[in-house]
C-alpha cells in the first residue's frame, strides 16, 4: 500500500496520514510507503495514475474556512476512474516557535500564511517589535528547513517538524485561538466504503436557476426527511460573480434508503449533483 | 472628503475608488484625498479614527471567491459608531505582464497569490518553461514597484500600475479567464443611504442550532416573500470546526416594507442578525 500526503514531510499532513493509518489498523504502519508531494493537484494526479492508493490532502481549518484548491479539485475531477472520498481526519492544530538558535538571535520568522495568520498576537507582541522579519513560504515544513541552515530563522511548524529537521522547540502553542483542521482521505472512484451506521455523505450541486428560493427548495429534501447537514459551503462557480456551487455534508450513507431518497429527490431540481463519497465520520476532538 | 484605499497606488482598488467617485458625481475627482493603507484592517482602522469619510476595500472575485479578512472584519467591527456599507464597485480585471527589461531578461516574476493563481496557465507556458522563478507578494502593486528596480524582475499587475512604475506592458490580458473584482465602501454607522429602487442589503446570520433545517426554516423567509438572494456564503464561525455564520444579500432596502418584514422574522429565528448595510446595486459588465 501507498499513500500520497502534501508533503514536505513533518506538515500536518503527515500527522493527518499517521492517525488515520493507526485508525485503519493497517498492520504495521512503517510498512506502509508514504509519498510527498509539492500540491494537492499533484496529490490527486498521482492518485489518478495510480501512483499511490490513497491520497491525503487538508479540506479546511476551524479558523480559517475551507481550502480552495482541494474544493475546486472535488468539483474539477471528471476523468473516468477519478476519485472519491473514503475517509475524513481531524489533526489538532498546535503551533511551535522552532529554531537551532536562541529566541535572540531570530532576525527572520518564516511560515505557511495560514500559520501566520493563526499566530498574529504572538508574532505582533513577541517578534515584530524586537524588528523580526515576516516571510512567507510554502509550507510550515518548508519553513522549518529554512531554519535549519540558518540560526536567524525560526519556524512556525508543528513539534513534529522540530523533530525532523532538528530544531529547538522555543516557544509551544502559540496560535492565537486553538484550531482544527480537517483532511480528506482520497481513493480510485471504484473503492466504496460500507455504511458504518455513523456516516457522512459529501457532495457538490450546482443550482438550474438564481430564481428566489432555489437553495431554500434543494435543503428542504434534506430537512423534511431530518437529515442533518454537518456542512453548507457556497465556492464560486467561476461562470460569474454571484453564481456558486454548493459543498453539502449531510449526515448517512449514499448505500442507506434516506440519503438515496434525499439524493434522488435533489438531483431532479438541479442543474449538477455530484457524488463525492461517503465514508465513517471522524471523532472529533 | 478623503476616502481610504487598500494600497499602493495602482491596485485595482485605486480603480474601483476612481470608479465609485465617478459614479457619485463628487465633483473634481482629483481634489478628493486618496489615501493609501497596507492592509484592509488598516483600512478600516482609519474609517473608525475618522481619518477617512469612506473605505473602499476588496470583498470577492469571480474565481478566486471572497475575501476572508475583509468578511471577517465585517463580522467583528462592532465598536460604538462603527461602519456600514454604503456601495459597491464592480471591477473588471486584466491582468498584464509588465517589466523595465525584455521578456528575454526576465528571471523572476512576482505578483499576489490571487494574480498567480489567475494567470497560472501563461505562467506554465511561457514562463516557467524557461526556468522563470515565481515569488508571491503583498501586492500587485508591489510586484510593478519590484520589477521598477531590477529589469530581471517581471510583474503580473494593471496596466495602470505600469504607468505609475514606468513599466513597459510586455502582454496585455495574461488571466487564463475573465474575472471580476467586487469591492465594497464603508463608511460610519451614522450614514445612511436612500432607496434608489435598485438596492441590495448585505447581512450576517448566525443560526441558533445546527438542527436539520435551522438554515432552511430562515432562507424560507426570503422564499416566501419572493426576495432574491443575490449571495450566501457560508464562513467558519471560528468557535468549532462546520460551525458557520452566513453572509447574505438580498435585492432590496432595509428601509422598504418587504425588506423590514423579512429581516425582523429572520431575527426571532437566529442567535445573531446583524445589518450591513443598504446600497445601490452596481452595474455589471
Amino acid at each position: 500500500m501507498r499513500i500520497g500526503i502534501l508533503g514536505p514531510e513533518g506538515t500536518f499532513s503527515e500527522t493527518a496520514a499517521l492517525l488515520w493509518l493507526k485508525r485503519m489498523e493497517t498492520g504495521n504502519i512503517e510498512e506502509v510507503e508514504r509519498q510527498y508531494y509539492e500540491t494537492i493537484f499533484d496529490v490527486s494526479e498521482s492518485l489518478l495514475r495510480k501512483d499511490v492508493n490513497y491520497g491525503i490532502v487538508p479540506i479546511e481549518n476551524s479558523l480559517e474556512g475551507s481550502v480552495g484548491e482541494t474544493l475546486d479539485l472535488l468539483l474539477n475531477e471528471n476523468r473516468e476512474g477519478g476519485m472519491r472520498i473514503v475517509g475524513e481526519i481531524l489533526v489538532p492544530i498546535t503551533i511551535c516557535l522552532l529554531s537551532k538558535g536562541t529566541f535572540t538571535q531570530i532576525r527572520t520568522l518564516a511560515s505557511h500564511p495560514h500559520a501566520l495568520a493563526q499566530c498574529k498576537y504572538f508574532i505582533r507582541s513577541r517578534l515584530q517589535i524586537t524588528g523580526v522579519k515576516v516571510k512567507s513560504v510554502d509550507s510550515t515544513a518548508g519553513a522549518a528547513r529554512l531554519a535549519q541552515e540558518d540560526e536567524s530563522i525560526a519556524a512556525l511548524a508543528s513539534a513534529e517538524a522540530a523533530k525532523k529537521y532538528g530544531l529547538s522547540i522555543l516557544t509551544e502553542n502559540v496560535q492565537d485561538q486553538e484550531s482544527v483542521t480537517r483532511f480528506i482521505v482520497l481513493s480510485s472512484a471504484g473503492s466504496r466504503t460500507q455504511p458504518t451506521g455513523r456516516d457522512k455523505t459529501s457532495v457538490i450541486i450546482y443550482l438550474k436557476s438564481d430564481r428566489p428560493g432555489a437553495l431554500y427548495d434543494v435543503l428542504g429534501e434534506f430537512a423534511q426527511r431530518g437529515v442533518n447537514l454537518t456542512k453548507i459551503e457556497s465556492r464560486p462557480s467561476k461562470r460569474a460573480l454571484g453564481d456558486y456551487m454548493f459543498h453539502i455534508d449531510c449526515e448517512g450513507h449514499v448505500e442507506e434508503d434516506e440519503i438515496k431518497e434525499v439524493l434522488e429527490a435533489v438531483e431532479r431540481k438541479v442543474a449538477m449533483l455530484k457524488i463525492l463519497g461517503s465514508y465513517p465520520r471522524a471523532i472529533s476532538f
